[in-house]
């Protein structure tokens, strides 16, 4: 998959994932709590501010593991390749990275956490940290989310990133504004987690921090989010296999 | 008009023009369908949605048939360079690409479908698949496709496209944001279809899929966004031909 | 300034112009006229449309003329270059397509602009085609397009546009966004022409076009969008020539 | 660092940062005041408008100084580099670039300021220039500007700027959409200064321009901008330096 040591790929893997998940956190508490300066401010904030968070961090990772930061885009690669050897250091810094990031956005909204004295804020507390379907329809939000994270694998894989997506900044900037269409387009009825590490690892987080009012982790739902984005990622790599 | 076997250009087109078709109907259903996250999110998300849709369609289907997505592309083109012998190749898999993308945005948003249980949304159903005019007027409809699609297809030319538009990533993420800008700018009239098949193929599969209250398929305008962009896209090709 | 013929700078000129004013009064009349899908969609999509509006004119052009669209352009490469012997077929191909591009959104709109029927509409049926200032005050409108069009001329300069527009789609890419900041940043108190031929152009169309209830073409303030540009565009040429 | 003259980096620094904070300001002031047609444009517009702002600059001063516009970058590059000579010729060009372009975008809403008649403006009036926390809490807001700075620094040394920030369009892109994320993302609870001279230097100017009903100047926070952003842009380039 990569000529990097396991070493260099946790390393980018967990930084670039852990800056991801700090803008795409971020972005979700800038939107969702009060006393934020982008309070409501729409649904075209958080698309962007997910999408630059895949630029930021896919750009950083590059040098260290070529920044995939989602296991769906790991698991598409190597059904792809045929080669699984490093498939585990991936996830593992993915989600490692994934609870880091979540981390560090909570401690950026620190004082606007704190200041949700309100018990109907349990809801829009786990919002900030992963998914939440507007339509609980465990069938149809598992389709949601295989089709939307299908929508980013074949591409990306199309886009040549198993060539390498260090050599070209362009490429990056493509798979970003991607990531910005996913979010538009196809985020409406689930909340388009479209990658494992993303929703599980700020779940576990949300589970563990001292928020006040912070409610339920959404347990039951938690697996729709990590076999959604798997299954539609492997058929990702298998129709890129097939059709090109 | 290039050297892909017939097989690959349906493909490629197929593909490539699902993937657009699935970014544009889902946003066009992010926007309006109820119980979405996107609801009422504004006209710039339709417009980004649909051109990230297009960066996502045509870089995907770029190394198998060049990325038209579009009849009106493929007949500025033909009109440019003379050969015509691969239309109908890329026409079909446009067409078929457009209708099954409208199935799988129809999939992502099964649920909010499913929920529309009221007979006034039939017009917001519609709207979701194919273009329906603010003010109807056959005349002043047809101009505006003529002159938007017009104004794809000239830059599209002028960008280089029949030179391969698989070499550059940047050349693909420029007419993205044509295609954004054209939808921010020429789509106020009529919902700004440019592409025959991005309209037609949808509108078929408005007609066939047993949606809730979903209305009338409005046969009567559907010649509109298929005859002005193949005018717009003859006329892009001329004056290319007589200007450059 | 360049190695093109008269003949293929007008051309260009023109063609490239009249794109971006179609864009750019297209997307004023978007958002500002009745029975539009885009009506009151905001600042952000009046900035963007007008800076793709600017990529696709540009890159279109760029063969044929560099694509400068703008006499403030034009002038400034001439002070930084000493070159002053192609400028008049420049400003001349930008004005005649500046009419010609609002021409053509004024028929993309026609139904729209034909469904005003109120004496109110007036202002912003002019506001569609010409900059109103928020506050009429003659100093500070024109220092507001001096110092708006300095910020437009001389980063263009330093992005080396004087050695070739079209050699790199990423430079137009670039110059596009420059104007969607322009238009962001510094458009609040003007509307920001920054661009002579842009409002003097649609200003002469307005006149005689025959749209109801269409009011004053608003000749007293016609000269501030005309020399405000023009002096900033010839200050980003000292200062760039002075400081680089 | 470099092979810049003093005097180029000076003027790079100070150019840049100008431009920079035209923009930046500039688009406080879009959605701020009262008579802007940007009035209440909403938190995208704020983060597009600093984003294309950092393109501009950063862009226009890459020949002379490699464009940091940025105390913060350039101590994580020093920190990285351990080149700390032209440490100083930096930052005091980017001082005095952050106070000329806060004139210079007070000029361009001069009429703006000039209307602006009452008392309980004071608070936004500040706004425009500098930051203002939404929660005040000096240790929060000390580390959301920490983290959102480190965002900021570890990421562009990633992206390699320390070889040359001018060989690649590309690059300088990135950073601007980089921004643009750290602003949809991080800038909810303090406003993102992310850069001591674009907080700092707007103050100064704050205090001493003859703005109606300007109100306090806010010293007693002015420290957090600073010290936050210097932290978050040295622990950028320890982090770099260990882990790359």
């Amino acid at each position: 998959m990569s000529t990097w040591s396991n070493w260099e790929v946790f390393r980018g893997e967990l930084i670039g994932t852990s800056i991801l998940v700090l803008f795409g956190v971020g972005v979700c508490a800038a939107v969702t709590l009060r006393f934020s300066k982008a309070k409501a401010a729409g649904w075209v904030v958080i698309a962007f501010g997910w999408g630059f968070g895949v630029l930021a961090g896919a750009y950083t990772a590059a040098p260290l593991s070529s920044g995939h930061l989602n296991p769906a885009v790991t698991l598409g690669i190597a059904v792809d390749t045929g080669v699984w050897s490093q498939v585990w250091v991936y996830v593992l810094g993915q989600l490692v990275g994934a609870m880091a990031g979540a981390v560090l956005a909570w401690l950026v909204y620190y004082a606007q956490f704190d200041a949700n004295r309100e018990k109907e804020t349990a809801v829009a507390t786990l919002g900030v940290f992963s998914t939440i379907p507007e339509i609980r329809n465990p069938v149809a939000n598992l389709l949601t989310e295989v089709i939307a994270t299908f929508a980013l694998v074949l591409p990306i894989l199309a886009f040549g990133l198993t060539k390498g997506l260090g050599t070209s900044g362009t490429q990056t900037l493509i798979v970003a504004f991607l990531v910005v269409g996913i979010g538009l387009s196809l985020g409406g009825p689930t909340g388009y987690a479209i990658n494992p590490a993303r929703d599980l690892g700020p779940r576990l987080v949300h589970a563990v921090l001292p928020i006040p009012h912070k409610g339920t982790s959404d347990w039951g739902y938690a697996w729709v989010p990590v076999v959604g984005p798997l299954v539609g990622g492997a058929l990702g790599g298998l129709v890129y296999t097939m059709a090109f």
